[in-house]
């Protein structure tokens, strides 16, 4: 088989398959090192469920590992998903080949991404992820290979776009997260079960892979702290835009002398932030290294043709022949990952209860945070209509979290406060 | 000598190479794709000048063709600067001799792209230049490799960062050009000789390389429509201000199917915009493209440290042995590069004027106006002290630069008008 002609094979047929098919059908050629990329199987879970493009002139395989390994394709292309399952068997039957893998699963590359990334090495072959993280907008890339010459400091952004959509929506609209999910589910923005969006599980698998591009170390998803968007409740938007905030799912990875700290969480963004304007289903991506400084990255993170754009540039990188070593150092030379416990990170806070409506209170919450060593930045107090209490708001200067989760314990015994209070996070970016 | 050893020669020490020679003496095995990277010979004007690092123990080099052409090299990275010249006839010889060449020099690329991508790729080697455009942030990398799954229509954005820092200190400290740009030139931010900044002509080298990039056409500097921001009013600032804008030096290359229309020109910019808000020598750039749509990137667009990571990135590239097209394709395919004629380019406008303070002016001006076929969009006359007359500011819906300038040179013969109006355009991004 000439080296000109790349023979595919597509795994998944989905969203993200049907615009890569479409794309190689009308561009063979679209390679600037020349040759031509041509799609000889496919492969999915049904191959007669009714779908926006013909397949039925492509070779059709039941198994996508039979797919992986048949001589027919010299490149495999792994758009089926999830964390282990078939797409797993498939990615590790073509690298087995020795054959290139192109694949946009978060999942499967957070959680297996070291021992892939190893056997690929083993192999020679290229194990590229472009439209894993961020869609068409090439953060993968960026770490992976402009930012070489730099020591990565920290990595925050947006990385699912559907949490927001819906942050946006809520914050635009003045509607709650059930009302705005289920307008986003009838409109196909969500899944009809969002727990992997809304939970923060996606953004989490995207911003481990990103901290193993940026810090050298094996991806760790296990050891990120995860927090979604499903608690997020309208009158916390609505007080953090009084304070000059949006709320935003942040996903950060930070490293500092005692290791790295992986966590996803609602987050208090200044409004004039980028990352604050970033609204819709934008993604977004702050990069801080020591040398470089701060680098942005803003575009669409999901979406049939960004993303199949995304797996058609890897499959452009496969053909010029190029093997990298698939995270920022060979698999065999990674570092170990620490986790740093999150109780030691320092950020400023915004908490929010409801108090009785009686003299004294704000002196015994202050005395409070004053004797658990938590310094208040701004307080807040709004009447809120219908309210069995008086909503309090406050923001603190930087404290050590658990620090701070000490103090809340303490105000929420105090007599005058009703509820336990809701604790936010104020980006440091 | 060995593949694993890669024995640099640079060519001009200024702020980008002195930051080169510190980076791969500390970090000589910086490149995942392992190997070393070591400087064995180092070229500039002179030998003896004062500089902030050593070179005692570097091989010299009087002549930087002599160092291209030097066995003890196997890679050269040209930093002199310069359309020609040593630059230029340095970066020939060492590609004639089938080097590999990694340059900062975005003259030399957007003047001369094409020759040297036909001499680079007849020889089979690298030619690479992220540090050209964008200093740090990594704009080339991004069009040359993760968008060749698109089709871009433009890019747009803020290219030189000493501009970019007066226009805004101009904008945050009421100041007039002259008076920031001296004070620019004292710091060290501006040159003594500010024409290639000021001018747009290093803004327009830029977009010149990007336009090439993006739609597969041979680099054409010498198309490009350019005009600086040494003729910006502060006034202007502070009408454009009132408006809701800012005043940017927006370089763009838009494609359309007549050609390629690439310009820089001072440009307001909604305050609400992404590029409004990139101030200081922050660079900035929106690529939108037919599937990947918006895509935003901003950064360090010059600095010692930034840039110089730049250029080990492309020490890091040539290191893995990839060789690809110098632009979107290779040299001998790339198009012909057809410019449109401004003069059909369509824009909405700001125009600004001194009219005598007497009855019937504005009918006059609008009639005039209308009757050349331009739509007013919104009208701002504000009282100003002592001005000899008073200024009206008007904008303009989309119109043709042609219908425009026409009917500019009518009002300017309108007997109530004392100047002769100052057009800026307005963004459509």
């Amino acid at each position: 088989m000439s080296k000109t002609e790349w023979r595919i094979g597509v795994a998944g047929l989905g969203t993200v398959g049907g615009g890569l098919l479409n794309f190689l059908s009308d561009h063979p050629d679209f390679a600037p090192a020349g040759g031509r990329a041509i799609v000889t199987g496919v492969s999915a879970r049904s191959r007669s469920r009714p779908r926006p493009f013909d397949i039925s002139n492509l070779p059709w395989f039941d198994d996508p590992v039979a797919l992986a390994l048949s001589p027919d394709n010299n490149v495999f292309v792994e758009l089926i998903g999830g964390s282990d399952g078939p797409a797993k068997a498939a990615v590790e039957a073509a690298l087995n080949a020795g054959k290139p893998v192109v694949t946009a699963n978060k999942a499967l590359i957070a959680e297996h991404g070291a021992e892939l990334a190893a056997l690929a090495e083993a192999k020679g072959v290229p194990l590229l992820f472009e439209a894993a993280v961020m869609g068409g907008t090439p953060a993968v890339k960026v770490m992976r290979e402009a930012l070489v010459g730099d020591e990565i400091k920290s990595v925050a952004g947006i990385l699912n776009g559907t949490c927001n959509y819906i942050l946006s929506e809520m914050d635009s609209g003045g509607r709650a997260f059930a009302d705005v999910l289920a307008e986003a589910q009838r409109l196909g923005y969500a899944e009809t079960d969002p727990t992997m969006d809304v939970g923060g599980f996606d953004a989490a698998h995207k911003i481990s892979i990103l901290a193993a591009l940026a810090f050298g170390c094996a991806p760790n998803y296990a050891a990120a702290e995860i927090e979604g968007i499903d608690q997020v409740a309208l009158l916390d938007i609505k007080l953090a835009k009084d304070l000059g905030y949006r709320i935003k799912l942040i996903a950060s990875a930070d490293r500092s002398d005692g290791g790295v700290l992986v966590r996803v969480h609602p987050t208090l963004v200044a409004q004039n932030h980028p990352l604050a304007q970033a609204g819709g289903a934008l993604n977004a991506l702050f990069i801080e290294g020591t040398r470089i400084g701060r680098i942005y990255l803003q575009g669409p993170g999901a979406g049939s043709s960004p993303t199949a754009a995304a797996v058609a540039a890897d499959i452009a990188d496969v053909m010029t022949g190029a093997v990298r070593p698939v995270f920022q150092a060979p698999a065999a030379t990674l570092k170990a990952f620490t986790p740093i416990d999150p109780a030691k990170s320092m950020s400023r806070a915004y908490l929010r209860f409801l108090v009785k409506d009686e003299p004294g209170v704000i002196a015994a919450v202050s005395e409070t945070l004053a004797e658990a060593g938590v310094s208040i930045e701004s307080f807040l107090q709004k009447p809120v209509e219908n309210a069995d209490g008086v909503p309090i708001v406050l923001t603190t200067h930087a404290v050590a979290e658990s620090v701070l989760v000490a103090a809340i314990d303490r105000i929420a015994n105090l007599p005058s406060v009703l509820d336990r209070p809701r604790l936010l996070r104020i980006a440091r970016i």
